[in-house]
């Protein structure tokens, strides 16, 4: 397979002489990010050959037969991806069904999820790397009380999975506990870089969404980066051309803007990745830095509607990163019929596709109209292999952009006292 | 009746000094937003007593008698309105709906949308101030030609409600010509403001929302304006302690975090608001600025999974607004059949409401140990009157802003460039 994916970074203010001075560093960061995998210590590069992997997939695929909802328990970087995926990849009138919860604890939103299933017919997928997640293992407890109240005990312990550390943690007992079918996330694999483990791949492949497709589109993009110079390699780019814009030019604000309704939530998924992993009080030697580029979730050609006055004329503190999906599925163009019409008429025959490319480049020229940086991420089509690549582009990105800027990418320590805030409160 | 919002800004950084140095720009702000109001040149202000938006909401009823489904066919201003009050309000189990598409080009989505509808029981309600809004048009072509298919022209152009320009415009001469209903935009309110007109009321009262009630909400926050001083007025408190952030602490993004999922939309709402109105090249005086806080829509708790590492330890660049709901509509608990459980015994009993209401004060307890400002705003319950309430402060605290920053707050110079580029790119 080739990729699907191309970046045009020709509007992105730095330029060469920039890019030449970083050559070194940038070929650091990929040593180390090879390192940090080649010794176990990160897992997420390697993951997309585990051999377990298919054996989940054929998991969902045997509920699959059997079910037509699973519902998805998770937060953060346990339901972002497999949300994201799902909205790009769903299949048109499809039988099964993804309903996510548990990514918030509102009362409201939970109750009338829950009241539109039929237990009878739903699994309950309830992920956590840890297994104490407050807000997941609330949404699991009522869950679980009204499924086992509709099916049973016995029967409800049949239709749960939960997705939990491999080795430890209070999910993980509670799995032995009630029989409970158990799928690992690896130790070495934080939870905003699991897309591509059991926690995002279950789900979708239940959806009936390919997933072995996903993990060929991230091998891709991983053979790219292992085999192409850094300068060379898109994603290393990217990386590189975002960090040059944060630190020479101070472009704190980095948006993703997709042109495409199915790409509106992955623009979320990225908004965590790059939020939590760049988002650091301290450097990797310890010393206060109080770094990182604020991501910005936009959509295109909506936001047009919204956001491009403040980008095009605002404070110059923006770099803006478009997708593009150079082929769409559907055919639709404004009817011929009303070429007649005096007002409408010039819109006669064309087509949504040929617009929303229209609206893009318009964008990126009142950009540049303004001496304002822009990216495009080129996507072929949008289907699994590409989407898989995309998430490994970002997930590369931003791991080289965590080398760049000297921070470890792969902590949260930000999190801790609103955690501990929270159990005081709650006094649990 | 009183007001069901209180803005709580203990924890913003500004203190009574600053303040009180604003107080005359303050004052002076008041009164050049209630003479553009008493003057006519803008009417966003009084049109929540316009004696045509009852007639407006009584059609509404009728069409809501007839038929079940709406499609509403606007972007930016001409949707955000209704789509953040409908996520709002939805009243639950109904069998009336909105469908919003026309919001983008893009094909796939517009192909599902109306694939899916039964055209012997929907209205289209297409919405466009200038009746020239390409993306909005090409989808209401679109549908028409689809509904006509279906149904005729002569039935079609019975289901087919127009919202545009009172005198003049491209749909208002459609209209004309094919006899299709129609609902006026006044001339002196601009799309983003104009949520409260018949773009929201129409398609929320089709909805079963109760559209009296939301200008109830409005006009409640409009007597507190005008009755208040401006110190006191919590819509001025808010513009100003977000204009000092801005100004004299650089505090250039600025977030809003509803803690409830039927806020999530709001958010959008907002930052449209508060991007095309305060980001601007010029000031009223002609000189070159490029000024405006870039808005962020997050949503609690789910974001502290996401942003709040950032939000924490990244630059202290930003304020955050949380907004609480202090009564959800659903009582839902964890169960206490869990108390004898060794590992989540702990959680038995706990209502979600009080863990969701638990989540915020502890991220404000988190940001607050890192000196990050924060403000909160308190709704007593989410209703249609609160809706209203909350979407008039926030018109009242942008157009405050406006005057703060000495900039036009109502028009929208910089997207022309990308709207003629488009256009010619298509040849149109």
């Amino acid at each position: 397979m080739s990729s699907q994916i191309n970046y045009d970074s020709k509007r992105m203010a730095c330029g060469p002489a920039d890019l030449k001075a970083l050559k070194p560093k940038l070929e650091a960061a990929k040593n180390k990010i090879l390192q940090l995998s080649e010794s176990g210590a990160q897992g997420w590069i390697d993951v997309v050959h585990d051999v377990k992997l298919p054996k989940i997939i054929d998991k969902a695929c045997r509920e699959n037969a059997k079910f037509t909802t699973c519902l998805v328990l998770g937060i953060g970087g346990s339901d972002l991806a497999a949300r994201a995926m799902y909205k790009a990849l769903k299949p048109a009138n499809s039988k099964k069904r993804l309903v996510f919860a548990g990514a918030n604890t509102d009362p409201d939103e939970l109750a009338e999820v829950l009241d539109d299933l039929d237990w009878k017919k739903t699994i309950i997928n309830v992920i956590s790397k840890s297994g104490e997640t407050i807000e997941t293992m609330s949404a699991f407890l009522i869950a679980r009380e009204k499924m086992e109240k509709s099916l049973g005990k016995k029967q409800a312990a049949k239709q749960i999975i939960a997705t939990t550390s491999e080795d430890s943690g209070a999910l993980r007992a509670l799995c032995e506990k009630e029989n409970y079918y158990f799928l690992p996330i690896p130790e070495n694999i934080g939870g905003r870089f699991s897309g591509l483990t059991a926690v995002g791949l279950f789900p979708l492949a239940f959806a009936g969404i390919n997933a072995r497709a996903i993990l060929k589109g991230a091998q891709e993009q991983i053979k790219l980066f292992k085999s192409q110079s850094s300068e060379k390699n898109k994603a290393a780019l990217f990386a590189a051309l975002q960090f040059l814009a944060y630190t020479k030019q101070k472009r704190g604000i980095q948006i993703l803007m997709p042109y495409a309704e199915r790409l509106r939530e992955f623009a979320f998924w990225y908004r965590q990745l790059w939020a939590e992993s760049l988002g650091k009080e301290k450097n990797a030697k310890g010393e206060a830095v109080n770094i990182g580029p604020t991501p910005v979730a936009a959509l295109g050609a909506t936001d047009q509607h919204s956001q491009i006055q403040l980008y095009t004329e605002g404070p110059d503190d923006k770099t803006v990163t478009f997708i593009e999906v150079k082929k769409f599925k559907f055919d639709l163009a404004v009817p011929k019929s009303v070429k007649s019409d005096k007002i409408f008429g010039k819109l006669a025959g064309i087509k949504l596709e040929n617009i929303i490319h229209a609206e893009r480049a318009a964008t990126e020229f009142a950009l540049q109209q303004k001496s304002r940086p822009s990216g495009t991420l080129y996507l072929k089509s949008l289907n699994a292999t590409s989407m898989g690549e995309l998430i490994m582009f970002f997930e590369l990105a931003t791991a080289i952009s965590g080398e760049l800027y000297g921070i470890n990418a792969y902590d949260q320590p930000g999190v801790e006292a609103g955690k501990m805030k929270l159990k005081s409160i709650l006094d649990i």
